[in-house]
Order: C-alpha cells, then sequence, then structure tokens
C-alpha cells in the first residue's frame, strides 16, 4: 500500500518536472537548433529526477503548493545534467554511454557537449530565478553556485580526477562523495525547505536527512558497480576497478559496504521523524535510492 | 588632456575591479587548490577589464557610488573569462596562447580548464548575488543568464563552430558577431544603468551605444587578425583566414572594413549625446575599442 501510493507520488512529482522542463528549455526549433537539441537530448534522456523529485517533496512537507517550487527544482536538474555532460568528456570520464545511449558528446561532439552543458548551467541560473516571492532569489541562487561550484559539484570532480589511478584514503574519498554528489543533494532537498519558508530547526532537520541520504546515494552507486547488471544500468560496469578509483568496495568489501549502506539509510530517517506522518515520502525515498538498481 | 583623464578613470576602475576580483575568486591555499589556481591563472592573465569597466562606466553616468556595482561588474569579468577558456579548448577553436601566455587547458590540462570555465561560470551567479538592493537581483541574474546562455554567448560559438570551413553569408556573420561578443558587451554596459536605475528611455540609450561598441569590438578585432603584430597581441595572428572564417576584411577588404569601423564608433557615441559632458569617458572608450591594438 505504502509502496503503491510511493510510485504514485514519485510519478506525480516526475511528470510536472518533465513538463516545466519542457516548457524551460528551448526546442530544436529555436535558433541555434543543434544546442537545444543537445540540451534536450541529455535533458530528456531517461533520468530519474531525483534532485528536483527531493526539492518538490521537501516543500511539501512544509506546504501544499509545491507547484510554485518547480522552477527551482528543474534548475536543479538543469545542473546536474551539465554535470554528467561534462563528466563524460573524453578529457574527464571519458564515457561512451549514459542510460543506455551515446553520452551527448558520442551524439553531437565534444564542441557541442562543452557548450550544451554550459548552456543548462546558465539555464538553471534563470530558471531559479521564476521563483515568485523575490525577497528569497538571493538565498536561492546562492546555495545553487555554492553546491555547484568550486566548493561544491566542481570541487568534488576535481578531486576526482586528481585521484585516478592513485592510491587515496577515506577521507578523500569521502570528500569527493560529498561533493561530486553529495552537495547538489543536499541542496536539491535544503531548496525545497528555503522555498516553502522552514524554520531553522526544521532546515537542520532537512540537511540532516539530505547528507546521509547523498552518503547512501554514493554507496550503492560503488555497489552498482560491483553487483550491478550492465543491462539494466545503460552502462559499463566495473568501470571503477578500472581505472582504480576508490570505492567503499574496494575499501571495505561488498558485504561490510551493504551494512553500512543500510545504517546509513537508518540514519537519514531518522531526522524526518520531527515531521511525523509527513516524512513518510522521503523516508520511503531513501530506501528505494539504496535499493535502485541503475 | 582628454587623454590623460580617460586613462586615469580607466586605470582606476581597473584596479578596482582587479581587488574585487582577488576578493571573490578562493587563492590556491583553498582547497582544492588547483582549481583556483587554474582560474585565477586565466583571470589574472591581464584581460583589460573592458566588460566590468563598461558595466561601471555606465553606473557612473547615472550614480556617483559606482563602488556598489562592483560585484555585477566582476560577474561580467568571470562569465568572459569562462568563456574565453571554453574556447581555446582543442575541441572549439584550439588555441596554445592567450595574451601571450599558454592557454588554461596548456597549462593545467583538458579536465582542469573544462572545469576552471565552469566554476567561473557558476561564481558569476554568486557575485552579481552580492548587490545590495534585492530586488533588483531577478533582474541582474536573467539579464546575465540570457547573456550567456543558448540565446547568447554559447549561440555565437555554436554558430562559429558550425560555420568553420563553410562560406557563410554577411547575416550568418554578423549572427556570430552579435552573438559571441556583442551580447555580453550589451549586458555590460546594460547592467551597470540597470544598478545605477536608469530610466526606460536612458537604458534606451545605453543600449543603443552598447550595441554599436560590441559591432566595432568585433569589427576592429578582424582587423587586427590580418594586420596587428603577433607580439603585442600575444597570439597568432592570420588564425582567422588560416581556418577559412567569415570576417569583415575578408568579406569587404581591409580598407572598407576601416571605414565601417569608423562609421561604427561615430553611431555608438551619438547614442550618449543624450547624457551631455557626462558621456565622455564612454565616447572615449569606444574609439579607445576601435583603435586597440591588442
Amino acid at each position: 500500500m505504502m509502496q503503491a501510493h510511493f510510485k504514485i507520488f514519485y510519478r506525480q512529482y516526475k511528470e510536472k518536472i518533465n513538463k516545466k522542463l519542457d516548457f524551460l528549455i528551448p526546442n530544436k526549433s529555436v535558433y541555434p537548433g543543434l544546442i537545444h537539441e543537445a540540451m534536450r537530448y541529455s535533458l530528456f534522456a531517461g533520468g530519474k529526477r531525483l534532485r528536483p523529485v527531493l526539492c518538490l517533496a521537501a516543500y511539501n512537507i512544509i506546504k501544499d503548493d509545491y507547484d510554485k517550487a518547480l522552477c527551482v527544482a528543474c534548475s536543479l536538474e538543469c545542473i546536474h545534467t551539465y554535470s554528467l555532460i561534462h563528466d563524460d568528456l573524453p578529457c574527464m570520464d571519458d564515457d561512451d554511454y549514459r542510460r543506455g545511449m551515446p553520452t551527448c558528446h558520442k551524439k553531437f561532439g565534444e564542441a557541442i557537449a562543452v557548450l550544451a552543458g554550459d548552456a543548462l548551467l546558465t539555464a538553471a541560473f534563470k530558471a531559479a530565478c521564476d521563483f515568485e516571492d523575490i525577497s528569497e532569489i538571493k538565498q536561492i541562487i546562492e546555495e545553487l553556485s555554492d553546491c555547484a561550484g568550486s566548493a561544491g559539484l566542481v570541487g568534488g570532480q576535481v578531486m576526482d580526477i586528481l585521484s585516478e589511478n592513485k592510491k587515496i584514503d577515506i577521507s578523500a574519498l569521502e570528500y569527493i562523495h560529498e561533493h561530486k554528489t553529495g552537495k547538489l543533494i543536499l541542496s536539491s532537498v535544503r531548496l525545497g525547505a528555503i522555498c516553502a519558508g522552514a524554520e531553522k530547526k526544521e532546515l537542520e532537520a532537512f540537511s540532516g536527512y539530505a547528507k546521509q541520504l547523498g552518503l547512501a546515494f554514493q554507496i550503492s552507486d560503488d555497489l552498482l558497480d560491483v553487483i550491478g547488471n550492465a543491462e539494466e544500468m545503460g552502462k559499463n560496469i566495473g568501470q571503477d576497478e578500472k581505472l582504480n578509483k576508490a570505492t567503499y568496495p574496494l575499501l571495505y568489501g561488498v558485504d561490510k559496504t551493504k551494512k553500512i549502506l543500510d545504517s546509513t539509510v537508518d540514519k537519514a530517517c531518522a531526522y524526518l521523524d520531527c515531521f511525523r506522518d509527513k516524512g513518510w515520502f522521503l523516508k520511503k525515498l531513501a530506501r528505494f535510492v539504496a535499493e535502485r538498481n541503475n
């Protein structure tokens, strides 16, 4: 019953997000068509919309009219997609496939892929400005910029690249995870709460949840690279080991990693107890993230 | 006398801009140091700071306290530098030198160069949020995003890349110039005026000036590639012809191009007559742009 409920809500969020993204990003009939085609190719490649869903769900715990946060939710998906496009480039992780489809640079060439990422990052800031309470826009843009910039996503990717083919310790590994995946997940939840006008204490609870969720996400990602199914994943598995990347299974082994994952999800959910029944969706979402197969 | 005055004012603006940029972008002691080193390498490579100077000078025509617009002025320089870093990449224009120094990817490698550009673009939006009147931030961010995104800078670069080694007509050439260089120059002037609370009619005059200035900038850039001095330019000349790029000298010849440039500067200056004496600096700046040798 809870499971069915969860899926219905998730689908509803996702449909609204896709509709808004479709509205925000011009289609290929808008000149120059190729750049919009490339942006939309990656943006509508079948992503889970996890970050915008987190944003809307967090908003929904405080207030009902979550449509108002859609523009901010979509800005998070634009930032996420831009980072995937740039991470996949030959000079970065050099990935040919993502979600079972050729990566943006494989389909459109490197130059257009770099520019499509740039344009999505730029579009994210404009989308976030659509939030109707203009007194909040400063805080929203700052949160987005901090999570995406050199102290966030970019910082994580820098350290990930520098640590390839090197033995790194657990603190370096944690830095990479926290910044490459964690910060955007954290800001997704926080921005939903900020848009809804959450109080300081509530915002702290949301942040606590989101930090553990980000960690769970990365641990399960590492696990999938070892025990996942290449077909369901839509990309090559075993890449991390091949690149000699530091991962949880490599450091702790598969069994202990699974236990760490379970307790991380428990910790995430505990932060939501202060919201009583209203926390159910985000709790379920944490399990969903830990147990996903792609 | 006017000339000396102009230089003193320009230097003052530039010093304030450099100081603010130094404050805004972390140095290499901030983890991860390499990304900040790369960002600062390109940001402090001896640029003319034309765009932020335009922003401050436009502000200064309306109001005296131009320090208030410094954060927005610096965001324009961050966007300009990001676009240079990405344009120089091997998959784009593949330039080894800029301002007499190795380009960012030559110095730090492609991955770090892509990320340094990304981080500068991201930092630009945060810097602009520092503007003290928060009711203006929505308009400022939208102007920045529009001039940088697929309808601005990125759109121009896309068409520039797609037109390489192809014969293109004058309207395609104008699209590239207007978007690759023109839009950011236009927004630089407009944002200065917007920050100073310019009235609609004033903003139109500023926009008229800036559009002609952007055109003059590109025409003189084309000329420099034909008749410039490689040493003063700090980069290879004759690149446009080698790449078979459409340029004004290629379409009209050098002499006619010089005449077009002169009349474009005249048109730019005429827009400033409504500001009487106060327009002197921006008028002088238009001549400076047309007659620069690098």
